[in-house]
């Protein structure tokens, strides 16, 4: 039986999703606890790797046992096994053929500055601080350049292990609230450090450091080294992946098409 | 000279506000940081107190220092010095007869929990969590026999040592958002655990097991030992003191009157 799983995580205290030889990651903590209520060894695979540091309000995985558990009791034991920065939003059986990552037609992430003079105190974890002044309706119409298929080569880091560049942004959104400015995109699939890339070129925009034009230049230039820097990971969330209705998963998580 | 200064902290890694004999407190941290920054022991007053975990948005102390140092070199040095978990949001010169504690007219606080079959992993510090479906209109409509000048006898902690339990609650709303009940209160001043013992016993309204004159029962009795239990200290964000005007604070720290 498939089951596919809702994951919210904290990932201030983890290395990033994905499992390592060595150090807290992820999918380490969720495959142990989920092993352990199903009584073998189970992988599970994710919508979306995160980097070191990046939160997920809904990563989807999907993942394969002949245990019979109810989902209830996976997502209850999953729950009463897993680390306080990991959590189970729900859980329920799929189609065979479904997959966490390939069945995925869109991702959605957002990302927070806080805009102020003083750094942050409370809330540090899940905010990127810039003290400069950032004009956000500026940095919101430079993005739309970046909206529709293109190749994304300018804001891919070299590590990146995609085939190509080529990415479907959906949408993309910089708006401020109060002292902080939030950016959400949603494309098809993003390549690595797509989005941290994206904001690290769109705040030297906000600062008034580069006009609106330099993003649809960087874009159609396709040079990483010219780009702005990657901004950090803390401020970035992954919103979850969206799938085609039929699937039959929450309906947050639907978007129309096959 | 006389300083006023704005405080954000995150409580999670602190003893509370008041400076201990052992343990890491949010008092001994900014008294700590100034006085390095002045040259000498300083000692800060604050407006309202926090418990171990409680958080601040804007927790206002003064300070004396003939020191020459302008306004912006306390803050950012200030800054410098402290842990990541505090933050001087700004520091200015005040009337020397300005007392952060008795010139305050009103305090604010904040409540939140979420509200969902699962446990929080991303903002766990910030949040209560509560499984049972709540009805946050119920709770909204029985905190308001908490408005007005009442001897809240049945609300404070046995080691409570205010004189006398009469306070003035100006406001108190309870209000839904998506899965989160935002609990906020405003009164002139606020009793050893009054604000975690109003969110314990409304909780048991809002969950259906007490109904809502229970709490107008509760105030009129004043009997500590048969209202809710404490609220947890996560979830509490003291947002902070009012001022009268004349005092020339920051304008959202204002308050009509003298």
């Amino acid at each position: 039986m498939r089951y596919a799983a809702g994951i919210e995580y904290d990932g201030s205290g983890f290395l990033g999703w994905q499992r390592l030889a060595e150090g807290p990651t992820v999918q380490a903590a969720v495959e142990k606890a989920l092993s352990f209520v199903v009584d073998h060894p189970l992988e599970v695979v994710c919508a979306g790797r995160t980097d070191s540091g990046v939160h997920a309000s809904c990563q989807v995985v999907h993942f394969d046992t002949e245990a019979e558990r109810t989902p209830y009791a996976l997502r209850q034991g999953g729950n009463s096994r897993l680390p306080a920065g990991v959590s189970l939003l729900w859980c329920q059986p799929v189609a065979p053929d479904f997959h966490a990552r390939y069945a995925a037609r869109a991702r959605r992430y957002r990302y927070t500055v806080l805009n102020r003079r003083v750094r942050p105190a409370m809330q540090r974890d899940y905010l990127t601080w810039e003290r400069h002044p950032l004009d956000a309706d500026a940095m919101h119409a430079a993005a739309q350049a970046l909206v529709g298929e293109h190749d994304f080569s300018a804001f891919r880091t070299v590590h990146c292990q995609a085939k190509h560049a080529r990415r479907n942004v959906h949408e993309i959104s910089v708006r401020r609230q109060g002292e902080q400015v939030v950016i959400e995109v949603q494309a098809n699939a993003f390549l690595h450090h797509m989005v941290r890339n994206f904001v690290g070129s769109l705040l030297l925009v906000g600062r008034g450091e580069q006009p609106g034009a330099w993003i649809a230049g960087l874009l159609a230039g396709r040079d990483r080294t010219v780009a702005g820097p990657t901004a950090p990971s803390n401020g970035l969330v992954f919103l979850g992946p969206r799938y085609p209705h039929r699937w039959g998963l929450p309906a947050e998580l639907g978007i129309d098409g096959d």
